[in-house]
């Protein structure tokens, strides 16, 4: 009975269906869920949970690594089954819910969450669901496509579930690096000093008889819904590609860059696609999530080592990769996102952090959360944790969205989740700027001049002059500031013609 | 001549006048300086450099730890000296030369000044100018009352001009902790694990042959102009004491507490000396710097270990701690401000960060620098470095200013230094709030029960009912957010009565 899954026999007893398991989760409870950008979560225990809370209405905070896949998040709403999520999520359903007030989001770096769990800050995780290749024979936990927050979340809670998902294939065991930081007051470094050290063990250390339940699922990741590149995200990474090699020249950079990380979607994937044809090489990655875009770099040659907390590829990559993973294995490991994000070792690191904006500013603030300030997209996730303390925080988009209605360049954003102080380089399609050492109103020309959209520029232009007539270190005129966000609201576009 | 203070003899003959010294700073050079909290800033020389541009106009980029003493900052505007200045500033003459654009203001997180000038980001030091106690035999520079960001001046710089301040006691030789991280892409983990940790040389080691002026000096530090607790500030001292009360109770906290950090100032002073009555013991401080309050813990038989990167006292307190510091002087180092400031060592140790806001919002978002989101008060200074990576990031401010007339808090802040994802608790005079775990909505009626003055209370509910029943995670009404403000530069009240 699954006993390459189950190593640990004394086990095989816990073996139940997910709807017994989903039993074990009581009204009111902190549960902690594997998963992470749509990569590794628990499937079968949530789904039966959202299928008994149709019948009896129970409500949780629910705790992950960060996205959840096969639409978890949406049955999870839908059912009533959620009255607190943190720390990401990427749902419409969800979203929408939140934004109404009916759950409450916490939006949180997405290193910090264990740190405040193992610190007593926040409610502890009662129960955590854990999606697994196998319990070895020392009931340890092999994870599957992502770490996220699985391992503290099963080291802190007093019952563990354990999903053991006969989809993901038992290639994974030996991918993963589990350390947990020691305790204050007397934390030693984390002794991460390349992308390729490996510091922990191969799975989640607890005690089995913790283990409460035992989950046979059958269920694949669901397909990254990244789009392909177009000329618009082709743009971008040239103008980035570009700026590299001119770094290169200045003696600042090697061929080999530093360690890269790139937030997770369409336009993030494309800069990485747009090193497979740059005169870089020997690349690492010091990531989070691992797109399709480090396998081709990979396949290319180019990339030498990859370090993330997941794996999420799109039905092209999937097949592909985890059929056949032995191909990549020696060169990637899958982390804690403690550890994947974890500031002291992105500092030592020094990694060029690429990451998209929702919106940027004049003067280099960056709105990644909310639309017109208040309606949360999706979360700040790892993007405050790598730009912060990266050797370049790099912030892409595109300058115009909505068919030009919405400019991504804006007199003052409307929320801001990067300050002027952490942001050295944005890039739209129009051109990059390079911000480092600029003083607010430096930066506010070269924002002008190289990113926002043409249909854009004569207004921008125009607002920063006249702040600038009315003075102060950063030029503002407080009563237009919001006015394109506001235009946006009443009339559909920013500039309200 | 000196030997005790230089006593590498070769260098004998480096000695020569302030005026001499000066004349090596050449028009466009970018000089750094020695100088933290107005503590141990070269002083000579840039009073020769300001005398001479009185006469000769020229131009420099001035870099230095952080604020200067001494009106050195005055005296240089005024003589039209700086066309740019970073990373901080407190000056008053400065401050209205940079809101007007008149002088370029680079203000930067502490700790990134010396990694973006090792990496060659920011254009390079052309020469330092730090101010010592001594010369040692190897031609090591010994600082005064504060480290800063002198050690990498030093060490970058091709050329390095030393004033000996005969002012400066010699007693201060071996309070110093000189570390400089390794270069990437071989950094190894910064070894600091507790606030006494001693990781490095008493000494700035530079090759002596870098030495290219030596200037003797005799005019102390300025004073500190902290002002003593009044009513207000006793009371955010004894609302923070309840709360660690509090956490005590909860087991979030020892009696120990966890290493203190205190932005410079008025209130984070008092809140500091309201622990001399507190029933916590053994406390340590990893600060940047050291006030009267620090003196008066030891004093108390309350702090154990105090590390910082200077030292900065009143009138009352410099002449008996600096006459005396043999007293001191087992319990206290000083470090390089990228080190006491290192997000690495912050996250590991888990300081409990203190600091001030200018104002802060509904939702948690602070601002430290920008009045009305345009004029420059001082500089983020340490507070991101802090506030980000702390186990508790707090901030303190009285409610209102100008005799009630402004509130600190506010709908919307006019300019975001820290946001809602890194501030843990917020206090006045009023009461505390925490915000942890929270999502946007919580943290507003909570800032609303318990931060804002009466007098602005209704508005505030008011303002958040409104912008709830529009709806959004965070709830806001653009056309009303920034109201307060502009009301208050257009009134001179932000209700506009």
């Amino acid at each position: 009975m699954y006993s390459d899954r189950i190593r640990l026999t004394d086990l095989h007893n816990k073996v139940m269906p997910a709807s017994q398991a989903a039993a074990l989760i009581e009204n009111g409870m902190t549960v902690g869920m594997s998963g992470f950008t749509r990569a590794g979560e628990a499937k079968a225990v949530p789904q039966a949970l959202a299928d008994r809370a149709r019948e009896q209405p129970l409500q949780i905070t629910l705790m992950t690594g960060a996205s959840l896949g096969n639409d978890l998040d949406k049955q999870l709403t839908e059912a009533g089954v959620l009255a607190r999520r943190m720390p990401f999520q990427v749902d419409s359903t969800l979203r929408k819910a939140i934004n109404e007030g009916r759950v409450m989001f916490t939006d949180q770096h997405l290193s910090e969450t264990v740190e405040q769990l193992r610190n007593l800050q926040i409610k502890p995780v009662d129960i955590a669901v854990i999606e697994a290749v196998a319990i070895t024979e020392q009931g340890h936990i092999v994870p599957t496509t992502s770490v996220g927050n699985s391992a503290s979340f099963a080291i802190l809670a007093s019952k563990v579930i354990v999903e053991i998902n006969l989809a993901q294939p038992m290639s994974l065991e030996g991918l993963h690096d589990i350390y947990i930081p020691t305790y204050r007051p007397t934390r030693t470094p984390i002794p991460v000093v390349a992308c390729d050290s490996r510091i922990g063990q191969t799975a989640i250390p607890i005690d089995p008889a913790k283990i409460v339940g035992i989950v046979i699922s059958n269920q694949p990741d669901s397909n990254s819904t990244v789009l392909p590149p177009d000329a618009d995200t082709k743009a971008i990474a040239d103008h980035l590609v570009a700026f590299f090699n001119q770094e290169v020249a200045l003696g600042r950079l090697t061929p080999k860059l530093m360690p890269l990380q790139a937030g997770i979607g369409t336009i993030a994937n494309a800069v990485m696609h747009g090193l497979i044809d740059s005169p870089f090489h020997d690349l690492t990655m010091y990531s989070e999530v691992l797109q399709d875009s480090t396998f081709d770099l990979f396949d290319a040659g180019k990339l030498s080592f990859a370090s993330g907390s997941s794996i999420t590829l799109s039905a092209r990559r999937h097949a592909q990769v985890f059929g056949d993973l032995d191909r990549y294995k020696s060169r990637l490991v899958l982390r804690p996102q403690e550890i994947s994000n974890h500031p002291e070792v992105i500092r030592r690191l020094g990694i060029i952090g690429i990451n998209t904006a929702l919106e940027f500013d004049l003067y280099g603030n960056v709105n990644s959360t909310h639309v017109a300030g208040t309606r949360m997209m999706n979360g700040i996730g790892g993007s405050g944790d790598f730009a912060r303390n990266a050797h370049l925080a790099i912030f892409v988009t595109k300058s115009v969205a909505k068919g030009g209605a919405i400019s991504s360049v804006v007199p003052m954003v409307s929320h801001v989740d990067h300050t002027e102080h952490d942001v050295d380089v944005l890039v739209t399609e129009q051109g990059l700027a390079d911000l480092r050492g600029l003083a607010p109103r430096e930066r506010a020309q070269v924002v002008i001049d190289n990113c926002v959209h043409p249909d854009y520029r004569p207004a921008l232009q125009a607002y920063f002059d006249a702040a600038c007539a009315k003075g102060g270190h950063t030029p503002h005129i407080l009563r237009d500031a919001l006015a394109w966000h506001i235009n946006a609201e009443e009339t559909g576009h920013m500039l309200a013609r």
